[in-house]
């Protein structure tokens, strides 16, 4: 038979084999939990939108996948008007627009979907054409307190926390502050956007570069600025700094800023995870507020890991309902292949925690009665369904990442007895068989290595 | 603004409430749960995949959703040569093939993802174009055991038992016996494919009409033929009525299907459970030894909620290597539609536990030290970020369904107590607050309704 090849499309490449894949389950699921641990609830939107609805907030046409049939066929909607979407927050505005009579607010949700996007994948970088957002909003109808703004730090301290990846740290800045500085430095308003542009790769690009190009962009002091954005300061420091705001904007700015750090230290992050930072620039117009970057202190070459802000306007373009918010977004996609390559998150052990071994067609009938109990007791089993030597069972299930091997051959039957392998320390033992979850338990309690004289 | 529109497309409309969407994640996580205890390891695949992978196979090309782009592009392989999965076995296929060297068989895997059909959306029947799929298969190299096709009942048994929706029977049959059954009644091999599918509706259609359908295509004695297949008995009355085959593909079909009915025993499922079903024949040509479906006995109409089989090569299109397999799906989101209309399953609770009011600005800092000890505890909880009025917060918790309020006036903080409102049971009481855990613990362990002369 001729054969297709099996392959991937570009972009659309991370897959993973079940040990990686178990590994980015459990991210998706300390994410989830900790959402969930901060009152927010869970939503789930289609793939895929009107395309009417994805463009209405000008998203980038030629990024957007349309959504057409591979053979002619009457009569479907999707095949014409249905694209997929590029991030989880049109669909949010486009769900809170059309549920708003049915919706408690403010409305906490969160959303942890695949979006697709045409950008050229850059594998080095992390970057695909598909990939997992996950995302946390706070909407308020007319208007939101200033405490959401300040809470969203404390739920992303909570999620990196407990994942593990080391030191981080949640950056913030606020957008009026951004738009008062650039008052003070003589930038006018319609010079702004290009301004600010240029400062978000002030981390990335080379000094002089960047300081041709403000000058050109009409920053008559562009060394002043670039030293006022780039200095590292403690977040007292930058406040402080901050008081030559005379502009209204400024000084409003400035006030709100101050006192989402005092609710930021309420809400119970230390300052070692958090700072003011005027790096923090974020190109996107919509925000209006609090901006937010998350980044490894053991890997700024990663940027950030968790970006997103606060924003007067939802869903301007669906209803005439004000819908102020503020949200964050885990890109987990990029994430999970940047530890991957720092090393920092390797693939978890298998999700089987014992192999229960058949050694003949004859004890099947011992080797089913096993299972049971220790699914019973909350263990996951695999049972070994085709008899074969015990050396090759010991051999699959190392190769699969299983620890625990439990045996009950004739002999162990007829003394009531079962062996229990231990591949992580490669020890065996003999238990009563009414002892056996018992002796799993300790086992498994024990570390995973055996000391360099047993093994 | 001129505003758009905020509407879903037809067919991918299944989108829910948080309230519902918690719901159906309660069903997801039982899947996934019962999944990894019987030992199957999870895996994603891309939502895209190569048209020639997709139509390897015969997918039906009017069906599947192609990708383009809305706007054009340069050098996007998913844009002219991508598209959407119909279902998860094809991926499942290709990903075997392209992985074989690095995978551990029998290779057990699980896979609970979207796919998309361009089929007429019916409602009714809950038929979508977006839906959910949650498989299980088990992949042999060159062979695999006969018990693994006796161990997915088992598997199927835990999953619905768990979701308590209800009695179910999972009714099996064996290919090699409907083939031997045509065999018997004169069938010619190459009329057999239609006169099967024509049995396949022998659940839904006139009997008349069927007995004329099987006469049009050679069957000499069809009423006889339908009177076997849908004839109600036993197990065991089934299998001894089947000793009439004697060509041997029925005998060899026969020996395979009373073996497996032994393992099923084995494996724990109940003859409540289970049952050799002569009408279960599953249109698919794909199948080879023992076929699936699973019925709720109070809800018939909801046709089959998890069907499949035992095939003899997963990956033919793409790998010289035989890879037998067993397996079935649940097609979650109709599954979901259904058990909604029918009444079995209902909007969950809130995932929140707990709120914590906030009464006014001066007690904030009293009401953030309350969440995290909250949350220590394992507790959910939202802390109300506007102060407003006690009315109002206790109005917001009941409309989104949050169980418990958690307050600390001036009055209760001058006396070193908190107050607890249980909004199911309409109760209030006062704790110390050092017992507040404890306090939350034991309410929540009371029924939600409390006795009418309390209510």
């Amino acid at each position: 038979m001729q054969k297709v090849k099996p392959a991937l499309l570009r972009g659309f490449d991370q897959e993973y084999l079940p040990q990686d894949q178990l590994q980015f389950n459990r991210l998706i699921d300390i994410i989830r939990r900790n959402f969930e641990l901060y009152g927010f609830l869970p939503i789930e939107t289609p793939s895929a939108e009107r395309r009417e609805v994805l463009t209405s907030k000008g998203g980038v046409e030629k990024e957007i996948y349309a959504l057409t049939r591979l053979a002619e066929a009457d009569d479907d909607e999707a095949a014409t008007k249905g694209a997929l979407r590029f991030d989880l927050t049109v669909p949010l505005a486009r769900y809170v627009a059309m549920r708003e009579r049915e919706l408690a607010f403010p409305f906490r949700r969160y959303q942890i979907q695949r979006v697709w996007r045409g950008e050229t994948p850059q594998a080095n970088k992390g970057r695909f054409r598909e990939f997992y957002q996950c995302d946390i909003d706070i909407i308020g109808r007319e208007k939101l307190s200033y405490l959401a703004e300040a809470e969203i730090p404390s739920v992303i301290y909570s999620v990196f926390r407990e994942m593990a990846i080391g030191e981080f740290r949640i950056r913030i800045n606020n957008r009026k502050v951004l738009r008062g500085i650039l008052q003070e430095f003589g930038v006018p308003d319609d010079k702004a956007a290009a301004v600010l542009r240029t400062l978000d790769k002030a981390e990335k690009e080379d000094a002089g570069k960047l300081r041709g190009d403000l000058e050109r962009e009409g920053v008559a002091a562009a060394g002043k600025l670039l030293d006022l954005i780039t200095t590292r300061r403690t977040t007292d420091e930058t406040l402080n700094t901050l008081s030559f705001l005379k502009g209204e904007i400024g000084k409003a700015g400035l006030e709100e800023l101050r006192n989402i750090v005092v609710a930021i230290r309420q809400f119970g992050v230390p300052d070692t995870a958090f700072a003011v930072d005027l790096g923090v620039v974020r190109g996107l117009d919509y925000y209006t507020g609090t901006i937010y970057e998350t980044t490894l202190t053991a890997h700024p070459d990663i940027g950030s890991i968790c970006s997103g802000g606060r924003y007067d306007d939802l869903a301007s373009y669906f209803t005439e309902t004000q819908l102020p918010g503020v949200g964050i977004s885990i890109g987990l996609t990029r994430l999970f292949f940047q530890l991957r390559e720092a090393g920092v998150v390797s693939a978890a052990g298998s999700s089987v925690d014992v192999l229960v071994a058949l050694l003949d067609d004859a004890s099947l009938d011992q080797a089913l009665a096993i299972s049971p109990r220790l699914r019973g007791a909350g263990l996951n089993v695999e049972t070994q369904l085709e008899p074969r030597k015990l050396a090759r069972q010991l051999q699959y299930a190392d190769r699969a990442g299983i620890r625990f091997v439990v045996m009950r051959g004739e002999d162990e039957a007829s003394r009531g007895v079962l062996s229990i392998k231990d591949l992580h320390r490669g020890e065996q033992q003999e238990v009563p068989e009414a002892g056996l979850i018992e002796a799993l338990r300790a086992m498994h309690g024990q570390p995973s290595q055996a000391v360099a004289e047993q093994a």
